[in-house]
């Protein structure tokens, strides 16, 4: 598998691993995105300081409000995530 | 890092890789996708039944038109074919 194959499988991997909790692969719950941002960003929520963080991610995340995380709604949050890091990377060697 | 954050630094490399090719970091040319997709996805192409493969994705990426994909373009590219392979194999663990 190339690069870009392999960090493909890797976020579907990473879904996968979160949204089966429940029974249901194919959405996360709240309670399945909090351990998922927890164990995969664990500098996002360490300050503590906001409370209210994951219910904002949620409500964001869910584009239809069903109360569920479903794929497609996952990786545009990833890919909206890689933009942010991205440009940050290019402020860095752009110094 | 985390699965999740290597996964993201993997596409960030991947496009960094062949966009510095020209000189410009920033985005990708026509003649950069090209040679990532050959090389990222070698049966994308392979077939070779459709030699107007690489202009139609370069028209779709290119989404404000400048001739240039740029990282944000990129990603959002990514992410469409990762939900489609996700698709893919949920139908697969469905039968």
């Amino acid at each position: 598998m190339s690069q870009l194959e392999t960090a493909m499988g890797m976020i579907i991997a990473v879904f996968d691993n979160y949204a089966k909790a429940d029974g249901n692969r194919q959405t996360l719950t709240k309670a399945e995105l909090k351990t998922l941002l927890e164990n995969e960003f664990p500098n996002f929520l360490a300050s503590g300081k906001d409370k209210d963080a994951i219910d904002t991610v949620f409500k964001n995340l869910d584009e239809n409000g069903d109360s569920e995380v479903d794929f497609k709604e996952f990786v545009i949050f990833v890919a909206a995530l890689t933009c942010c890091c991205h440009k940050y990377f290019e402020q860095i060697t752009a110094k």
